[in-house]
């Protein structure tokens, strides 16, 4: 098992991890994306979709081309199971909005992130991502489509 | 007093404490909530309720069976004071909805938890814990009432 | 290069770092600021203004007698350079308000700040200051001048 000063130290690096995930999302950086995942990592946006592996997973993120995206993620709870896993649980909110579309326009949505960890090769990533979301605010017509 | 380690593990483990006590309120968790708190704890919703005793605030949670809530604390500023004594302030950001109210529908609050907390039977608790909201933003008719 | 312990002692006093400056700035501690900032510290908010100096901040925040602020910062991206030395990256929600104004009320934004900070005298304080903002929502006519 870790000791303390390890366990602290894989924490730390899972939350910057799911910091970056957030920004590279939202910034459109599908470029450094799917290094975050490992390459089996099963994924599910409740309701939405689901599928599995880091490539499936990037490779699907060019849907969101005409969509914008603002995560905010906050109170990580995250367990050390072993030297190269671990399991958190994140609270999030998010606005995914579709500036283009001429029906719909977008949502604020508040849920929880339940994930699993892996370190290969020396980085942790994410293995496992399940999204439950449990309030849905419709966002209304956008400012620039009145 | 506490070398680093000891300290920033001590940080850590507060910070999942709040994590979860906004999870168990907010996913009525109801009977893991009260092992958060000393069995002594004081609390304060300033300008709306206050109490003391486990048994007591989690007594009252049994009033919010017909509300939901939706808790996000960031920005944690944790000062250790001993091996067994600690203090925070927390930003918060809450929405409390009424879904089944005929007159009330709900808020979207801003503010700060003051809190402290003991360390009890190797588990840090929170002791003593107030609430003042700064902004509170009317959350208007639902979409589902209107 | 600093150990594993120190380089998580400096991540943990610079997240405290940026909640405190949060909270002072929204909670009117204009005295408490300043000593946040290297007196060099380079600042901008990016289309809006930028400056040089902990006094130039300091003395700008009394432009901000008439507004409310209501800072929210996560997913904190901080790498440690050096002993003295380190950078982060921080996602912000942030609401505006005018309560005062007769024309202009307030907006809600979302955005990222892009930091630096040095270690001076013992203390991390912030040394360079870039906000970029993604995302604003005019905040529309507030409940008090309804």
């Amino acid at each position: 098992m870790l000791d303390t000063l390890e366990e602290l130290r894989a924490i730390e690096e899972i939350k910057r991890l799911k910091a970056r995930y957030c920004r590279f999302v939202d910034l459109n950086h599908r470029d450094l994306l799917r290094d975050l995942f490992t390459d089996d990592i099963a994924y599910e946006f409740q309701g939405w979709k689901k599928g599995q592996g880091a490539d499936s997973f990037a490779g699907s993120a060019k849907d969101f081309a005409d969509r914008l995206s603002f995560h905010r993620v906050s109170m990580p709870d995250i367990e050390v199971l072993s030297e190269t896993r671990a399991r958190g649980i994140w609270a999030m909110v998010d606005i995914i909005e579709y500036p283009t579309s001429p029906e719909k326009t977008g949502f604020r949505g508040y849920g929880y992130y339940h994930e699993e960890y892996r370190k290969v090769d020396g980085s942790w990533k994410i293995s496992s991502l399940l999204l439950i979301r449990h309030r849905i605010e419709d966002l209304g017509v956008p400012d620039n489509r009145r």
